[in-house]
C-alpha cells in the first residue's frame, strides 16, 4: 500500500481547520448544482453507475449464502450474552494494552450516484457509519480501498478517481479523521470502499443489547434510498421507465438529491448522543433495509423483546413511485428496501428519547423520527423485528431545497 | 460488515493452540498435494485464475499513474526526514492514547495460483507483510475483504469462498491473530484482500531509514513468483506456450509449488529479526519488483546512498523459462518483475548480517540471500537503487521438494 504518516501535529491542524457545519453545507450545494460531466471534459452521457451492474449496499452477497459462507470461520459471531453488545455493526478487539479497544470496520461497494465526488463523500459516511453504530465517535484512521474501472479512458480515469478521492477526504476530514492508506487495484467494475479504524476505551463503546419493553424505536434518517436513486438513474439514462410509470422527472430528481444529502451526512452526531442519552440498542440501516437491521438487533438484545415498526418515514415522493411500479417498488413498504449510509436506529426509554431527538435535530438541522416501540416477546418465540400490519407511511419532505430552513451539520 | 467480538480469553487460546510451524508444513503438504478440482466436486477444467484477468500484485495501477491520482489528497507521503522511517509500507498513525501507534495496511488482488485454501494463506501473508516490513510483528486484528465472482455457480461460490476463508484463518492463527470482521460483495472477478491492524509502541516499530554506505542488503525470499505461477497456468491452461518454449512441465510444476510455499511463508520471523539484528532499513518485495521496490527504500532513506544489486537469487527453473520468453521473461532480470508476498529486503551492518541470516534461516528453515551493497550515492544525485550491470542469476532450488531438510517455520 501507499501510506502517509501524520504526525499530532497536522492531526490537531486538521481538526481545528475542518468545520463540519460548512463541510456539510458545500457537499449541499454540490449536489444542488447537480453533476455535468461536461464541465470535467467527460463525455455528456457519461454516467458513472453505469461502470458497475450493482449499486451501493444492494451489492452484498445475500444474508443466508453470507453465514453459511462465514461457516467456514468455525466460529461466526456467538452472540452469546456475555459477549453481545459489542460486535453488531463494528468488531471489537481487545489490544495488548489494558482499557484499550481496537474498533474497526471495512465496507466496500459499487457507484449509486453520478457525481464521484458525492460517491467519495457517501464511501466514507457509510464506512464511518459502522463505528457511529457502536456509538464510537472518535475515528483514528481510515483507509481507502478503490478498484479503477478498466473501461474508464485516461481523462475518465483521472476526474473521477480524483473527484472521489476529494470527497472521501472531506468526509474523513468532517468526521474530524484522515485517510493515511489504501489500496488501488484495476478492476472490471468501478469498487468503493474504506477501512475505519478506533482505538478507545471500553466507556467510548455503547452497549447496544439492552433494548426494554417500553422503549421506543428511533430513525435518524428517513427510508427510500434504493427508490430515489433507481428512479434517478431511470431518469439519466432515458430508459422509458420515468414516462411509462408517469412520473414526474421533477419531483425524481429533488428525491435524489434529498437522498444525496442524507448519504452524505455523518452519524457522527447521532452516536454523540446516543452515548449522552444512554440508548438502550443501536445500529445503522444499510442493505438490509430498516426490517432487515432491526430485527438483527432485536435478535441479539439481552432482554425478551420484540421491535414493532409502526410507520414508515420516506424521503419525498419515493412513496409515489414504489407505488407507482408494483405498488411496492423494491418492497419498500415490506422494510427490506437498501439504504447506503443510512440513519441510526435506536432504542430509547420514552422519556430520554425526545430529548435526544430535540437535542440531534438542533444539531444537525433534519428531522428524525419516531417509528416504533420494543414490546415484550411473546413466550417462547426468538426476539424479533416486524412491521405493523397496520403501518402508517410518512412523507419527508426535503430540507435542502425550502430555504427558509438552516442545514447545521 | 458482519464481524465477531474475541473475548481477551479466546485470544490467548488461538495463541497456544497453533504451532507456526506446524501451520506452514500443513500449507508445503497441501501445495505437494496440488489442487485435484474433482476432489472438491468442481469441473476437472476448473481453474481459479479463470475469474480474473489479472494477478496477484500485477493489478496495481502503475506507480506513475497512482502517484497523479493521490495528489488528489493534497498530502502525499511526504518523507520529510522528520517523518520518514515510519509509513513507508504500513500508515502509522498516532492514537489518542499517549505513546501508543496505530499501524494499519491493506491490499487486495486476484487469484494467481489454483488452490482457493492456498490462495487465501497467500491473501493473508502478503496483507500482514506490510507490517512484518515496519518490523511490526504483533498484528492485532485482521479483516477479510472479499468480492464473490458473478460468474461462479453455487458449488463453485462455496467451494471457493469456504476454501479461501480457511487458507485466509489458517493464516492469521498462524500469525498469532485472528479474522473478526470484512466485507463480501458481488464483483465480476474473484477479489480477494484484507487489513491488518497493529496497535503497538513506539519500541516494536523498526526505524527503517537509517541505511549507511558499507551495509549489505540481504533477501529472505528468492524471486521470479511472477514467472513461475504464469508459466504454471500455461501449463494448466494447455495453452501451447509451453511445448512452444521447449520447457519441462515437471519444473515448472516443481517452481510454482516453490513459489507457493515461498508466498504463504510469513515474514513474521524476518520482522522479529530485524528489530532483533538492528536492521538499518527494510521492506517488503512485491508488484512493483525487486527494483522498484528497493529504489523506493533507497528514496526515503536519511543518508545519500545507493543501493546496488549485485545478484538475482530465483527460483530454479525461472532464469531458464525467462530465457526461453524472449531472454528476459516479464523483465526479470531488469528487476520488476512482481512478487506477491515476496520477501524482505534489508539493509544491515555486514557484521550483523551474517547472524541475522543464520538466525532467520534456522527458524525458518529456508535460505537467505545476501543480494547487494549500500553505497554513497553520487554527489548531487538523488538516493536510488541499481542493478549492477555485471549481476548474476543465482537459481534457488526447492526446500520442500528434497525430502532430507527440514522444513521449520
Amino acid at each position: 500500500m501507499l501510506s502517509r504518516k501524520a504526525s499530532d501535529h497536522d492531526q490537531q491542524a486538521t481538526r481545528r481547520m475542518e468545520s463540519p457545519y460548512a463541510s456539510h453545507a458545500s457537499a449541499v450545494a454540490r449536489i444542488l448544482k447537480t453533476f455535468i460531466p461536461q464541465d470535467y471534459g467527460l463525455h455528456p452521457l457519461f454516467l458513472l453507475q453505469n461502470f458497475t451492474q450493482m449499486k451501493g449496499c444492494g451489492c452484498k452477497v445475500p444474508r443466508p449464502i453470507l453465514l453459511n459462507l462465514l461457516k467456514a470461520f468455525g466460529n461466526i459471531p456467538t452472540m452469546s450474552h456475555d459477549e453481545v453488545g459489542i460486535g453488531l455493526d463494528s468488531c471489537v478487539v481487545p489490544t495488548r494494552h489494558p482499557g484499550l479497544k481496537l474498533v474497526q470496520t471495512t465496507d466496500f461497494f459499487y457507484p449509486l450516484v453520478d457525481d464521484p465526488y458525492i460517491m467519495g463523500r457517501i464511501t466514507a459516511a457509510n464506512v464511518l457509519s459502522d463505528l457511529y453504530a457502536m456509538g464510537v465517535s472518535e475515528c483514528d484512521n481510515m483507509l481507502m480501498l478503490l478498484g479503477v474501472c478498466n473501461d474508464f479512458n485516461d481523462v475518465e480515469r483521472d476526474v473521477i478517481v480524483k473527484e472521489f478521492i476529494k470527497g472521501f477526504k472531506d468526509a474523513a476530514a468532517q468526521a474530524g479523521t484522515e485517510v493515511r492508506g489504501g489500496q488501488t487495484v484495476k478492476c472490471p467494475w468501478l469498487l468503493l470502499g474504506g477501512v475505519a479504524t478506533s482505538v478507545c476505551t471500553d466507556r467510548e463503546i455503547l452497549k447496544v443489547d439492552r433494548a426494554k419493553p417500553g422503549d421506543v424505536l428511533i430513525l435518524t434518517k428517513p427510508l427510500g434510498g434504493q427508490v430515489s436513486v433507481n428512479s434517478y438513474e431511470w431518469l439519466q439514462t432515458n430508459n422509458g421507465r420515468v414516462k411509462e410509470l408517469h412520473l414526474d422527472p421533477k419531483k425524481i430528481l429533488r428525491a435524489a438529491q434529498q437522498a444525496m444529502e442524507q448519504m452524505c451526512r455523518l452519524n457522527r452526531n447521532a452516536a454523540i448522543l446516543a452515548r449522552k442519552y444512554r440508548a438502550h440498542a443501536c445500529t445503522d440501516v444499510t442493505g438490509f433495509g430498516i426490517l432487515g437491521h432491526a430485527d438483527n438487533l432485536a435478535r441479539v438484545q439481552r432482554n425478551n423483546v420484540q421491535f414493532v415498526i409502526d410507520s414508515l418515514p420516506v424521503i419525498e415522493y419515493t412513496e409515489e413511485i414504489a407505488r407507482a411500479m408494483n405498488g411496492n417498488g423494491f418492497n419498500l413498504f415490506g422494510g427490506t428496501s437498501a439504504e447506503t449510509s443510512g440513519g441510526l436506529l435506536l432504542a430509547l426509554p420514552e422519556e430520554r428519547a425526545e430529548d435526544f431527538r430535540a437535542e440531534l435535530e438542533s444539531v444537525d438541522g433534519f428531522p428524525t423520527f419516531l417509528i416504533g416501540r420494543v414490546v415484550e416477546a411473546e413466550p417462547g418465540k426468538p426476539n424479533n423485528a416486524e412491521i405493523n400490519h397496520r403501518y402508517t407511511v410518512v412523507p419527508v419532505p426535503s430540507q435542502i431545497h425550502s430555504s427558509a430552513i438552516v442545514i447545521n451539520q
